[in-house]
């Protein structure tokens, strides 16, 4: 994929995304739904479950997210992927996936059968069930939808709004240089959010698929507050810029918040069950009335130019 | 829409379908799939829950299934009830939607304004809650796919695979014609499914959205028999040639198979309850060894040439 296929995409998903926040909240709603359009996943109530029912539709598009280049295989796995690491933002489990194909006229069916493959590959991984295959032709460019329902316990889910004041910000893993290979290979941080949910109060979290410079100021803004960063603590992959981390993107690692009464513990206990991910204390949340400081330490002018 | 696009899409939709034929059954699954694959929506034990929980994700294309002349908010309510009508088919009831936007940088934000009043509109007929919204950027043309979860009582839900040799076979309302315009404004039956499985055994059902000559197949091979039509029963709309009702789709009506039993009971309530929606038995169910009669009275050859 190239580099500015990358950058085009964020800016018209950031350009949507304002337009979608308008629309979205006027839309039917209902006593069933918990958590509504704007978090990473939607969570509803489902008849007669103790357990709450979490859906989550996310597509990968041809010239976009991948090009004609991209092995099937790996088309298929990242399309999964991707929706199963708005689940991990959420602690949530995925359990049932449809895919919905649009496809150009040129692809062969070979090229379909690999990209079921990697779907599959990457379904299982998280024992997940394809239970629903659609397609239709198309004139345009091939296009793949991911839908997932799955489940996650009243007591563990965790928003983007639940942030508090003074809370520590942690990430997961290293940041940026996704677009070197790993935004085709990556797996989702699911086993350690779930594990976060057991064992620890984590107050917010999202998955970093558009870059920390936008997925921070999303959680500080449901939270209805604003951040600070480290520069120095930021964990960058070899050979980024912190430039790079802030606007890459497609990172799939986990951002959460939680409170600093916690950080010993979560360090001690994270290193004994996640010895080859590392984790990582990058800031905190500041009150609302801080929104004016630049936020970032490098690169968000350069950042705030590309919105 | 033009009628080569239409008759494009179902060309290209039946190609695909063997392919996934192929493809989807040998797809991880589990014992909480009740119905996988292959039928109208999949059909999924949720943790917790009496009633199963019901999925379908479909998608409207543009230049396949609408223009660029088609009004967006006409787009938005043909591409929600796409989705709904594979609810009627097996006597479900969805309750939320996620949307899943692919967008052609040629549309403005009045058209995807337009097109979420009409998927709103068309949600809220059935007290559907539009939960989620993505959205990504195309080089390629619009597309957008709808993803429905929903409920079924494992008592009400009928698959297609039940028939039973002898069933009668009934349609509701008329078919054809529906490229002039109805395509774009129709009504899934989901109150005529639920009320159909409230009160009848319904051995099996299907809703026509590739027409009587694609789907009515479908219906009597998942059940492993084949059928037999009166031609001159066929409820055939104003203006429209048998071969048309046999091939040209999106009529969205249920077709259904039941004992001949129930005949006289189901025509005299029917009337009662939907005075204006006609029901016509239009046929039966037949043993497979009677597979190689010429099942339609008409048209059939030609719609033969068409696969």
């Amino acid at each position: 994929m190239k580099r500015s296929a990358v950058g085009q995409t964020r800016l018209s998903e950031l350009g949507e995304e304002k337009l979608l926040a308008q629309i979205l909240p006027h839309l039917t709603n209902s006593k069933r739904v918990v958590v509504a359009a704007g978090d990473d996943c939607a969570v509803v109530r489902f008849r007669g479950a103790r357990d709450f029912l979490v859906l989550k539709s996310d597509c990968v598009v041809e010239d976009i997210h991948f090009t004609s280049a991209t092995p099937a295989t790996a088309v298929g796995w990242k399309g999964m992927m991707r929706a199963l690491s708005d689940f991990a933002a959420m602690a949530a489990v995925p359990e049932f996936a449809l895919i919905t194909l649009v496809i150009a006229a040129n692809k062969k069916q070979t090229w379909v059968r690999d990209l079921y493959r990697g779907l599959n590959r990457a379904a299982k991984r998280f024992d997940v069930s394809i239970v629903g295959g659609e397609t239709s032709a198309t004139r345009g460019s091939t296009a793949v939808t991911v839908s997932v329902a799955g489940y996650v316990e009243p007591k563990h889910i965790v928003a983007r709004s639940g942030g508090k004041m003074g809370d520590d910000l942690f990430v997961t893993g290293e940041l940026g240089g996704s677009i070197r290979g790993r935004h085709l290979t990556f797996v989702p941080r699911i086993p350690e959010a779930r594990w976060l949910a057991r064992h620890f109060n984590v107050h917010a979290m999202i998955d970093l698929s558009d870059g920390l410079g936008a997925d921070l100021p999303r959680l500080a803004r449901a939270s209805k507050l604003w951040f600070q960063i480290e520069k120095e603590a930021l964990p960058v992959a070899r050979g980024c810029t912190i430039a790079q981390i802030i606007s890459d993107g497609e990172d799939y690692e986990l951002l959460f918040a939680i409170s600093p009464r916690a950080r010993k513990k979560l360090s001690t206990s994270w290193k004994r069950n996640f010895p080859n991910v590392r984790l990582t204390r990058i800031g905190k949340l500041l009150p609302p009335s801080s929104f004016r400081l630049p936020p970032f330490p490098a690169g968000y002018v350069h950042f705030q130019e590309r919105r």
